[in-house]
């Protein structure tokens, strides 16, 4: 029942199309899910993916390129003439039509909606266009389901079945009045319970909740994961209905943002996947490399300073690399709690200075427990008692540094309207390492010299 | 239109709850969404939110239990009645009625259900709490709307006012045969426009993607994600029909796993949130930072295998904490790399080599770039050329290292059913902190002895 692309399954589809063996595209691809086709096309080679994809009925062929990787697809869109892309936007939702069209040229995008028959088709595609991509403008569809308030039940039921016709999905029907603003939802359930003569405006539930176009598509996710919602409408300023959001569109967000996150957190610079070329994958990683070098050479000058104490006291060195891991480790934890609570709001309404309290407890509770455990280390193993207070009063210090700069760092971007994610990978880290340093070496100088 | 809660309205509720008005409560409460009051309720204190709890009327009060946090829940039901347990879970759909009796005792359980009224509901609930929290069973609600293939539209339209009933959301219709086994699904549309005599066996369409109730909510995640679902059929390894899973329960396992997959790479070792106590926070970050403290001292041993170079070459030092923050950096983006395409399949069908392989050449490009880099610094700010030699190969070869560990220790985790997901954090920084540490100075050895 369940699709599962194996590497057998893999050979056989690139040695048919190798044979340009078109019966077995027919007899094996085509009755497979557009999903699993498109998960196929994405793993097979370009040349051998168009081979594929001209073999599909149209319908079909219209369903995969909405699915397929965003890389595999824009390779292919510089593949298909101007009039084959319009043919396959005529079948899509005017979402999906946008997204797929969004990054060509404005030349081709112009030829591409001039093509498509349906003129209310390719001018909906044109208004959603206009949209900001992170937006609820362009995340929305135009289809959707709406009755004016003033009709019946049975006027709506006949309008219903004209409208329908393009949608997939009816997951609910909006009322609106007659200047299209929207006033609320009816349920396909309320709906198909009501007598024929029922108006729409003694069965609609008010107050809806609603998206403007101009939110942004995080404030789309927060608000449909919040209200457990499966779709949600989407007005424009005068309260005018413009379209719907569809969870499945939401979801691929939130797992986008979640990605993008992490990637952050673990010093990758841009959204890329493991399946991207070498030299994609080294652009995104070669910049916070390039800070954690920055960050080593300033590091080794702070030690450079403190030279003439080195060589007399050489196992001052010893120590170097756990001030700097303590100090890093401790940031990053500290700094991804921030982001994790600012970006689903548990801690908005709690003061920057709570925060900081707390941050400073936690700190404090680990700082005793670690540095009690080292001091009993380098008492129990080494006779310099110096080096024991240096290093045991060194991390604490380090520890309690750490834990406020990696709330405070996140804290601060936020409140400048900056991704505060930036704060969670190697440039706390860094920062941390540096001003361990410094801490250690000048504790260092005062025990030793 | 939004609700969002401020910190005036919250303390003019905390006001009205220790005036005792009940008056506030209803005109400023009552008529918020349950997902609103529920976000209220965490941010009070229990003795503030029971007040309020108990001022709702008990169906709005049932749904706002179904929403509220878990921690919160928990002190909640902790003061509640089994009685008045049984009568909300008695309103509840039986999904969200077995996640909130499933962590009380066997006991509490017990009596709560022979306290439901409706003994098909509590049958249905006690049967849920078999399956594991984290499968499909754990996951389905047993409401849903199902048709034997052998109805006609009219009987199935009958059948389904009765149905229906208890359901919110009637999404697809389920076409079984006589032995409940699912043969395919009816969208509400087909249903809406077919003829009233028409058997379901001639509208229904077959091969439904369904899940298994011993599935893994991740695996369920997938697959709706995969093929844009908003509800999924789970039936059992004889293929009767058991539940149906809807995409707000899963939007909820998505949103936990990239979090804790978020934490795990930044070291925090528990699913913890800011508002925690300082006690859970710290319990939670501790065990990572012991293994950073452990790493700090096999450095320490390592170090201080060198201690004669060193105190002859005190410059050896300066650049200790390059060296294992490159280490680290590196480490940690391949294996969060390795990590993501794992979770989402899309590296499954590359052989090992050839994600080593990749991952090397990542390792080169960025390793011959930064060593040139630091050599070109110290051979301009310094006269010490071992030293310029000493650094940048042990950097080159630190690099190449760390990346190649960062690939297998994800992948060998993966590959012995680990989640590869503990090796993006502390665990691979420490590791190739010490080595790179070892390395440098084996290095350094040969070049000043």
């Amino acid at each position: 029942m369940k699709f599962e692309l194996t590497k057998t399954f893999l050979e056989q589809i690139e040695n048919a199309v190798e044979a340009q063996n078109v019966q077995f595209i027919q007899d094996e691809i085509c009755p497979l899910h557009y999903a699993d086709i498109a998960e196929i096309l994405d793993e097979v080679s370009l040349e051998e993916a168009q081979f594929i994809y001209n073999n599909l009925d149209s319908e079909l062929a219209s369903e995969v390129l909405v699915e397929i990787d965003e890389d595999v697809r824009d390779r292919f869109l510089e593949s298909l003439t101007n009039l084959e892309i319009a043919s396959q936007v005529e079948m899509m939702d005017s979402d999906d039509a946008a997204d797929l069209i969004q990054d060509l040229s404005e030349e081709r995008k112009e030829e591409i909606l001039s093509n498509v028959e349906d003129v209310e088709h390719s001018s909906d595609i044109a208004a959603l266009l206009t949209y900001d991509e992170d937006s609820a403008g362009g995340l929305m569809t135009t289809e959707y389901i709406c009755a004016n308030i003033n009709w019946t039940v049975a006027q709506t039921l006949e309008n219903l079945r004209e409208q329908a016709r393009e949608i997939d999905h009816v997951f609910t029907i909006y009322a609106i009045d007659d200047r299209e603003r929207l006033l609320g939802t009816l349920s396909l359930k309320t709906f198909l319970y009501a007598d024929n003569q029922t108006l729409i405006k003694d069965l609609f539930a008010p107050d809806p909740i609603a998206v403007s176009t101009s939110d942004s598509d995080k404030e789309v996710a927060k608000l449909m994961e919040k209200y457990d919602l499966v779709v949600i409408p989407v007005i424009n300023q005068a309260g005018v209905l413009m379209g719907r959001i569809t969870i499945d569109d939401v979801v691929d967000v939130m797992r986008e943002d979640a990605e993008r996150e992490m990637q952050l957190a673990t010093g990758v610079s841009e959204k890329i996947e493991s399946r991207d070329s070498v030299w994609v994958i080294t652009r995104a990683r070669l910049p916070w490399l390039l800070i954690g070098l920055f960050g080593g050479i300033c590091g080794a000058m702070v030690i450079g300073g403190f030279e003439g104490q080195l060589s007399k006291f050489p196992q001052l060195a010893f120590f170097i690399p756990l001030i700097a891991a303590m100090g890093g480790n401790v940031g990053v934890q500290s700094s991804a709690l921030i982001v994790q609570g600012l970006a689903n709001n548990s801690i908005k309404l709690e003061s920057t200075w709570n925060k900081i309290l707390k941050e400073v407890s936690v700190a404090l509770v680990n700082a005793v427990v670690l540095s009690s455990l080292i001091f009993l280390y380098n008492f129990l193993t080494s006779e310099d008692y110096a080096l024991c207070f240096t290093v045991s009063i060194a991390l604490f210090a380090v520890i309690i540094l750490a834990g406020i700069l990696g709330s405070l760092v996140p804290m601060t971007l936020h409140k400048y309207k900056i991704d505060p994610a930036l704060a969670t990978g190697p440039f706390i880290t860094t920062l941390n390492d540096i001003l361990g340093l410094l801490l250690y070496f000048s504790i260092g100088y005062a025990f030793y010299s």
